[in-house]
């Protein structure tokens, strides 16, 4: 392809989705339901083509689309298919300017699909990168905001053909707040679009490669069990990732506040981690992974849960009482991690005001009450694998 | 002045308001406020022409400007000011046209004086007449909505410089909805300007010279109350409005439910009415009056109350405990009451199913038990005054 990207195939839609629910952190929304979408298009004939962010030029305008909402809606309210595109149209028209290709706001869940069936529609490309490299709930806690782009204007379709322009917002949280109101009148579930972004500053904050991050670790997954190796297992070899805990769903609260998912979940310790307890704190994603109480992985570093017998990545819609779980991690990519990032996206900024971030490192066996919280090299011995 | 029409002057501004706060039918905001920021503009040079309805080309682009919001708040969060001024400019940019005159959609209330306020800052007339002919809690509740103007492009404004354009939406309903929630957003008080109607239109729809209307009847009131005559005996003889109940304020339950200030007011009766109870149902504005629980009056015809000794026009954030109120009646205009305006205004519109709209078409001393409902010639002899 130009520009040394590659194109998307229907064969890569099913490793992305698994990736991408992966590193979705257990929200971001499922996305199956919009890897089916983009496999219909493929199948229609349309292509989409991945360029690696250092292809951008500096003058070109990128867009970034996703979806908007509660997730725990998303099962059920399938998307019309289009409120992304109207959304980009709507800015388009606003700010004055044709995008060249788009972005992935959030790699995680279902928003990792969105731009590829916008772009599939619009006939643009995506760019390998997002502003996350995981998932998070509000739109401000994107690397584009928290780098300082204008948040204005924005904007954000729905199936019905509402469309309504942020056409002036004081700052990335009034962006938030207007935004997440519309979404919940238009049944928790939009489209929306972030003002386009000149090609130079993308290259400089983007969250580079996770595109390409998410699919691999979907054919890791994908292999794993073709194989019938342990999922878990190889996916913590391949990804880099570190077991945290394993354990079983023994408690899942869950209610939409705001038009979010609110909640946690609460994990009794199995194998190594027999005794223990883990509780994850929930704001559509994984926030905080306490193990018996103590804050052992924190936002921005990734938390995911995996079905420990099938390595299914678990979002937190769907979490429910019995499921047997592994919790890995993943450090956050280093632009997630600055003083600017974490007033934005570390434990703080999610309310809990007493957590200072500590980066998650490595894989740790456990956090027991008696052994140090520290990342410690992993413990196979004693895998529950 | 020009094109038939006269220049409103500061002495205009207390009448008006007045007379706005009476059409007002208890809501529409206390338009006190708005009147001393117009002062503070004309006496800063700024001048104000009011148009008469037929003085409008028909290819003239006509805006539409108001406060929105919850009457409640409007006390003690004071406007910025140019809150209508950066909403009108929206809908303009977003419309691609230049509006060359104003008109209120609601003339009574707040939202009678801020057309004129935005009229002064961009230099425009403003044309007499509103899209009520009284005040009502939603936007989609004016001629110029039920009678089938495009509701888009919206836009709303508020004082920190956020300004949201509704550049599509399917109905004015949704509308309604999506304005609403942005302007709880907004600290339950915004400015909203509607999509630019052309002149042919306005001419066809508006309800003619309520602002003079408005006007004239400030100007009963202040008459005479200079002259120490009975207030309330010369509001009914020169607006042609009808006593209904005079009583005193038993209890009054309001809440403000999703940025509206909903609620009821209790009366127990006076002199004639002794014994006697009246209930009024509140959303904002008067909605029903009940006495002795039968509907005496109900919307869209306006139901008013003034303070039985002075004549003041009681809004309903402000009915309180022992208050001794006249509660008068005005038949709304004839564009009100068809059954397309019905539809949207009528009491089911209001929530009330059993409800089927009889017109007050007079004064009637009482509804008493006893009595029939129907309008009767007005009994001077027993009036409480």
């Amino acid at each position: 392809m130009s520009r040394n990207g590659y194109a998307l195939e229907e064969s890569d839609l099913l490793p992305l989705s698994l990736g991408a629910a992966l590193l979705g952190t257990g929200g971001g929304g499922n996305p199956y339901i919009g890897m089916l979408r983009a496999r219909e298009l493929m199948r229609m004939g349309l292509t989409v083509e991945v360029l690696p962010l250092e292809a951008i030029g500096d003058d070109e305008r990128i867009g970034s689309v996703g979806g908007i909402g509660a997730p725990v809606v998303g099962i059920e309210k399938i998307k019309q298919g289009q409120e992304c595109l109207r959304a980009l149209r709507g800015v388009e028209e606003a700010a004055g300017v044709k995008v060249s290709a788009l972005i992935s706001a959030e790699i995680g869940g279902s928003n990792s699909i969105e731009p590829i069936l916008t772009a599939a529609y619009a006939g643009l490309p995506v760019v390998d990168g997002d502003g996350m490299g995981r998932a998070f709930p509000e739109l401000q806690m994107s690397t584009f905001f928290i780098y300082g782009l204008d948040p204005s204007p924005g904007a954000i379709a729905d199936d019905k053909g509402n469309v309504v322009v942020f056409k002036s917002v004081v700052d990335m949280y009034w962006l938030e707040r207007f935004a997440r109101h519309i979404a919940v009148d238009m049944g928790a579930g939009a489209g929306f679009a972030t003002t386009p972004m000149p090609g130079a500053y993308v290259k400089k904050v983007a969250v580079p490669g996770t595109l390409t991050q998410a699919l691999e670790a979907g054919r890791v997954i994908l292999e794993a069990r073709a194989k019938h190796w342990n999922v878990v297992e190889r996916v913590l070899e391949k990804t880099g990732a570190g077991l945290v805990f394993a354990g079983k769903v023994a408690d899942v609260r869950r209610e939409l506040r705001g038009g979010f998912a609110v909640g946690e979940a609460r994990l009794a310790g199995l194998d190594d981690w027999a005794g223990s307890e883990a509780r994850i704190a929930i704001q559509n994603e994984n926030l905080v992974l306490f193990v018996d109480g103590r804050a052992a992985v924190m936002v921005p570093d990734l938390i995911m849960n995996l079905e420990l017998e099938t390595g299914e990545p678990v979002t937190t819609e769907i979490l429910r009482f019995g499921q047997r779980l592994a919790t890995i991690a993943l450090p956050a990519h280093a632009l997630m991690k600055t003083p600017q990032a974490l007033a934005v996206v570390g434990p703080k900024a999610f309310g809990y005001a007493d957590l200072d971030f500590v980066p998650f490192a490595g894989s740790a066996p456990a956090s027991r009450q008696d052994q140090p919280i520290a990342p410690q090299a992993p413990s196979r011995r004693h895998s529950p694998f």
